[in-house]
C-alpha cells in the first residue's frame, strides 16, 4: 500500500546528490512530476506556491530546508548569522501551520551556534530525516487508534458501509506515511472493515479532488468527490457516519484551524449529531495559544479562487471561471472552535477536545 | 439600471417571428449569447442543461412553454392529449423546483381542454406574459420589503458598509427583473446605502462567480467573489452583516429548498447570530407540503462536478480537475430548515418563517 510501505513518499533525498526532492502537487493528478529542491530559495518557493503543503509534510521540509541552508552557509563561508537569516525566512515561508516553525526551531536548538561545519550540515540532514520517519510513525499510530472509532461507527450501524467525509487532503502526500485524517481508514481497509469516502473537492484548490481522490484510488479505498456544499446535505439524508479531517494548527485548549470550509462541516455535523473526529502528530500543536482567533490565517492570491487548473487534452491548464476584472477574496483556512469537535486522535491515543483532554495525553508539555 | 429598467430580460418573444429567446447562462459571463427556442424540445433541453435557470425564471420559461406547444399542437393538428402529453413533459423537465409545475398548471387551468386553436395559442402566450409581468412586479416590491432590512442593518452599524453574503445567483437572471436576493440590493443601492456583497462562487456550475458577479458588475454594485469555503470564516470576523438567499421550493411550514450549500450558510449565520432572509415571490411557495425533507432533490449529472468551465484564451471551455476515473455526485440543492430562516422578505411583506408567520401573509392560501 503506497503511502504505508514506504514505497513513495511525498519528501525524500536524493542519494547520489545529496537534493531534496519531492512530488510536486500542483501537477497531481494528471502528471507525475518529480522537483530537485537544491536551494534554501526553491525550497521556500516550493512551500509557499504549495508544491509541497500539508502541515506535516511542510514541518518536514522546513526540517530539510535547514540542511539546505547550512549546506549553502557551507559552500559560501557564510557567517552565523546569515545561517540564521536563512532559517527565518524557510520559518515563514506560511504563516497558519506550526510546523514548519516548530521543526526549524527544534533542528536550530540542536545544531551549533557557531560557523556552519561539514558536520553541522551532515546533524541537519540527520535531524531533518528523524523528524519525517517520526511523523511518518506518529500517523501509523493515528491509525491505530483512530480505527478504534470506525469500528465503534460500524458496530453502531450493526453492518454496512462506514461512510467518512474528508475535506481537504490529510493523506499521505500531506504528511510523509499514511496520512492524519486517512490513516485511520487506511488501516480500517487493512482490517477488512467496509469504508467508504466522501470526498470534499475543496476548493480553492481542489486538494480534495486531485489529491484526496488520487491517494484513494491508488489505495483501493471506494470513495465519491463532492462539491465542498454538498456535506451538510449528505448528513441531513443519512449518508455520513462521521467527519474526519486533519489541522494546520491546534491550540492547547483544542481550537482547530484547519483549510478553509472545515468549519462549515463541523456545524453540519454537529446539527446532524455526527462525531466530528480530528486527526493530528502532536507536532500541530500549538503549546503557546489558547484561543483559535489568535491563529494567523493566510490570505492568499484571489487568482487561486479566479482560475481553475485542470485537464484539456493532453494539458493542465488554468481557466478563468468569473468575470475577468471581478474581485476575489482567498482566506486559505477557518477556526472550528473546540465545541464542535468531538476528539482528537494523536500518536499517544484519543482525547476530547478539551484543555483537560489535551493536558491528560500530553502531561509533559 | 439593466434588469430593473427592464432593458434587458433574461427571456423574452422575439416580435417577428414570435419565437421565444433566451440569454444562454451557461456561457455567461464570457460569452453573450442568444437562443432561439422555437419547439417545446428545445425549451426543455434549455431547462435541463440550464441554459435558464433560477425558480422565478424557470416558471415563467416553462409558461412560455405553454404556447409553444400550443403552436405545436395547432401546427401538427393534434389532438388534446398530445398537447398535455407535452405539457407533462414540460413540467417534469427539473424537479425541485416548484415554480414549472405551478405555472404550467396555472396556464393549463385557464386554456380550454378541447384541440388547440389559433385562440389557445394566443391566450397562452398572454398568460406566459402575465407570468413575466407579474414576477417582476414581485421582484420590484420584494426589493422594497427588504430595503428595511438592509436600512435597518446600516443603522444598527451606526454607518459603514453593509456587508450582505449571497449564494448561487438570486438575481435578474434567475428571475426577469430585480431578482430575489438581489433586489432589496439594487434598491437598497438606488436609495445611496452603501453595500458589499460577498458572492459564493457556488460550485459546481458557479452561478455566483458567472452570474451574480457578471450581473452587480453591471449595476455597479460592490462584490468579491469568495469559494463556498469562505462564508463561515467572514462571518467569523465580523465581515457579514446579513445572508440573503433565493429559493427554489418553500413548504407552507418555512422549509426551503435551495442551491446545494444554502443550509451550510445557515448554519454558520446562526452559530454567528446573524440574520438569515429567504426572499422569494409567492410562486415559490409549494402550498402541498410542510416538511422540507418531502421536497425532491435533483441528482444531476458528476460531470458538472469533475469539469469546470472558464476561459482560455478565446475559448470557453472545460478542463477535468480530478482524476479521469473517479467517481462524483452531485446533489443539486439542499434544505435549510425554517429554524435557521430568520424571515422571508416576499412581494406582500416580510414574515417569519413559520406556520403563523406565512399564513399571516397569505391567508388565501
Amino acid at each position: 500500500m503506497n503511502g504505508t510501505d514506504h514505497k513513495l513518499r511525498p519528501i525524500w533525498i536524493n542519494a547520489h546528490s545529496g537534493q531534496v526532492q519531492i512530488i510536486d502537487q500542483r501537477r497531481l493528478p494528471h502528471e507525475m512530476v518529480i522537483c530537485d529542491l537544491d536551494t534554501t530559495d526553491a525550497l521556500i518557493h516550493a512551500i509557499c506556491d504549495m508544491a509541497v503543503r500539508g502541515a506535516p509534510l511542510i514541518g518536514v521540509t522546513g526540517a530539510y530546508g535547514v540542511y539546505l541552508a547550512a549546506r549553502e552557509a557551507l559552500d559560501a563561508n557564510d557567517p552565523p548569522t546569515a545561517f540564521q537569516q536563512r532559517l527565518e525566512r524557510i520559518r515563514a515561508a506560511r504563516p497558519t501551520a506550526v510546523n514548519l516553525a516548530w521543526s526549524v526551531d527544534h533542528l536550530r536548538a540542536r545544531l551549533p551556534r557557531e560557523t556552519v561545519t561539514p558536520r553541522t550540515v551532515a546533524e541537519a540532514l540527520r535531524l531533518a530525516g528523524d523528524i519525517a520517519e517520526q511523523e511518518a510513525a506518529n500517523c501509523r499510530r493515528i491509525g491505530e487508534h483512530g480505527l478504534h472509532l470506525i469500528k465503534a461507527a460500524a458496530e453502531k450501524k450493526g453492518g454496512g458501509t462506514v461512510n467518512i467525509l474528508t475535506h481537504c487532503n490529510a493523506g499521505w502526500l500531506a504528511c510523509i506515511a499514511y496520512g492524519t485524517a486517512t490513516a485511520p481508514i487506511y488501516v480500517a481497509a487493512e482490517q477488512g472493515i467496509d469504508v467508504h469516502v466522501w470526498v470534499d473537492e475543496t476548493r480553492p484548490l481542489n486538494q480534495g479532488a486531485r489529491l484526496t481522490a488520487w491517494e484513494l484510488a491508488r489505495q483501493g479505498i471506494a470513495h465519491t468527490i463532492v462539491t465542498d456544499n454538498a456535506g451538510g446535505h449528505l448528513m441531513q439524508r443519512g449518508l455520513v457516519d462521521m467527519v474526519l479531517v486533519g489541522t494546520d494548527r491546534t491550540t492547547w485548549a483544542g481550537d482547530v484551524a484547519n483549510k478553509i470550509g472545515t468549519y462549515l462541516k463541523a456545524l453540519a455535523a454537529r446539527d446532524n449529531a455526527l462525531p466530528f473526529y480530528v486527526a493530528l502528530p502532536s507536532s500541530t500543536f500549538d503549546w503557546h495559544l489558547r484561543d483559535g482567533r489568535d491563529i494567523p490565517i493566510e490570505e492568499r492570491d484571489p487568482d487561486e479562487v479566479r482560475f481553475v487548473y485542470g485537464r484539456s487534452g493532453n494539458n493542465t491548464i488554468p481557466v478563468l471561471v468569473p468575470p475577468a476584472d471581478s474581485p476575489a477574496a482567498n482566506p486559505a483556512f477557518d477556526i472550528t472552535p473546540a465545541r464542535l469537535v468531538t476528539a482528537f486522535i494523536t500518536e499517544r491515543g484519543v482525547c476530547g477536545a478539551t484543555v483537560e483532554g489535551i493536558a491528560g495525553l500530553f502531561p509533559d508539555r
